[in-house]
């Protein structure tokens, strides 16, 4: 049977389950024990937050998740780093590089406002936006992963004539292109035109169309600033093969291919427009940490 | 002066104003009387919604809005067809294609649950989400705009740590990539490869990513199925370029570059996969008006 994204037919958010078998039983969570579903061919479909990890945290719409992993079974401490091929990790990665919803369950054990006093609450489809590895409280390597809340569209927009509303309801956003007045301010410094492959996409009437690329990325953990020092401007494809670690930067400012090694191309700039370092650095070491000096 | 895009400082959002006067004094509004501020070149910053034309409908978190041009100064009854040229609606096309956000007056004239009693309210920012071309009561053509409310993140997300919070709250949203269990099927059949270009934008470890291209809009006012007959299997480039009416698809299937009239490629076709002529039609329908039969 072929993995299932999304949420089953008759399971409602903030329904509760007795137990894990329960879970299991209405395709909710079908790992026994596991706390991710998934492998990293298909992605993963589904999370238990249940607070085996202190690293963890849950701000309810959106959580900062422990990846698996690298823990002694008897004591709970880890004794190994986590790996990015262990299966449940490298399904949250393909997850969030497809834009897959994930399931994500709350159980009796993390002990946080949004869990439930005993048993599992389904709390509904997150997308996983962003992870980072980071040094544990035992000095192991952990897999710290974002997971942010998909709104339901249908609340905004009843649209009773669409022909297949139910497929409407599974309508999820797996990317958002952010935009600011900073960003505007850099995609006009360069008149649209990616600075990777200098492709200008034209639209209606002539008017072309960029994006604005934040080298580290915004909101948390990584706390990026929008700020003309951590801005691209980037077409769309390679703002994507930016933000799913297909493309890095070099210290020397080369766009570079992450799966060939080879370079794409220098780095076109305008006068008075200049990226940090430390931005190209920090993007690295999400996604290279091999090519990445100390942080 | 440079056109200002987005809430000026000690403005909020829900804030009254007695009159056009204070509008402009505030920089809310800048015209005296034009309902649209802006021009083609720069994108257009504001608008008010004050009921100078019947069509208009205020739904609160988006708002259908007729364009401007063609009525009789003294009867307010549609005398000629609404021009794209006209420089509010060719800013309100551009502050579509660039994703620049829209400040929304509503005026007491509107009469609708969303304007005010008397004189006229700020509500905040909304981007223009796409347009038509209709046939108005008065058998001319109007050209019909949907805007979309932003969301304020900063509610969802603090972050006190960014370095520049200020910009942080400029934060909009130009571009929402929206995905479904048919799109992630569409996108699987093609191994993420683009229909146009054959092009797989290669992320992290292998992990390839592409975009379900909805050719006839989802949502209101075009309500396109979320249907496989409805989807194109894209990279974000094309995806880009089909949504702001750089590209278009002819009667045989020929992705066509809109500005050169020239063809970019055949589509590529797996078993099992066509569209509904009809949708293309729709979508030319849209953009390039001349081209399409009667809908």
């Amino acid at each position: 049977m072929s993995r299932f994204f999304g949420t089953p037919d008759g399971v409602q958010v903030g329904q509760f389950f007795i137990d894990r078998r329960e879970l299991q039983h209405a395709q909710v969570h079908r790992p026994g024990q596991a706390g991710i579903s998934g492998t990293g061919k298909e992605g993963s479909d589904s999370i238990v937050v249940s607070g085996g990890y202190p690293e963890d945290v849950d701000h309810g719409s959106y959580i900062i998740y422990t990846g698996h992993g690298g823990q002694d079974q008897r004591t709970r401490r880890q004794i190994a780093d986590q790996r990015i091929d262990a299966p449940g990790n490298a399904g949250l990665i393909t997850s969030m590089v497809r834009g897959l919803p994930v399931r994500v369950i709350r159980g009796y054990q993390a002990r946080t406002v949004f869990s439930p006093p005993a048993g599992y609450v389904y709390s509904g489809l997150y997308t996983v936006t962003s992870w980072q590895t980071v040094k544990g409280r035992d000095g192991f390597q952990l897999i710290m992963f974002r997971l942010d809340q998909i709104e339901d569209h249908v609340s905004v927009e009843p649209a009773p004539l669409v022909e297949s509303d139910a497929e409407f309801r599974q309508t999820t956003i797996s990317r958002r292109i952010r935009d600011s007045a900073i960003a505007r301010e850099v995609k006009s410094l360069y008149s649209n035109a990616c600075q990777v492959c200098d492709i200008q996409i034209e639209g209606f009437g002539g008017r072309s169309y960029s994006e604005g690329a934040h080298i580290r990325p915004l909101g948390r953990p990584h706390l990026g600033a929008d700020s003309r020092a951590n801005l691209l401007c980037l077409c769309p494809n390679h703002h994507t093969q930016l933000d799913i670690g297909g493309m890095y930067i070099s210290n020397d400012m080369v766009a570079m291919d992450a799966a060939s090694g080879q370079s794409i191309s220098l780095l076109r700039w305008r006068k008075d427009h200049r990226v940090d370092p430390a931005n190209i650095a920090y993007h690295r070491s999400l996604w290279i940490p091999e090519l990445s000096g100390p942080r």
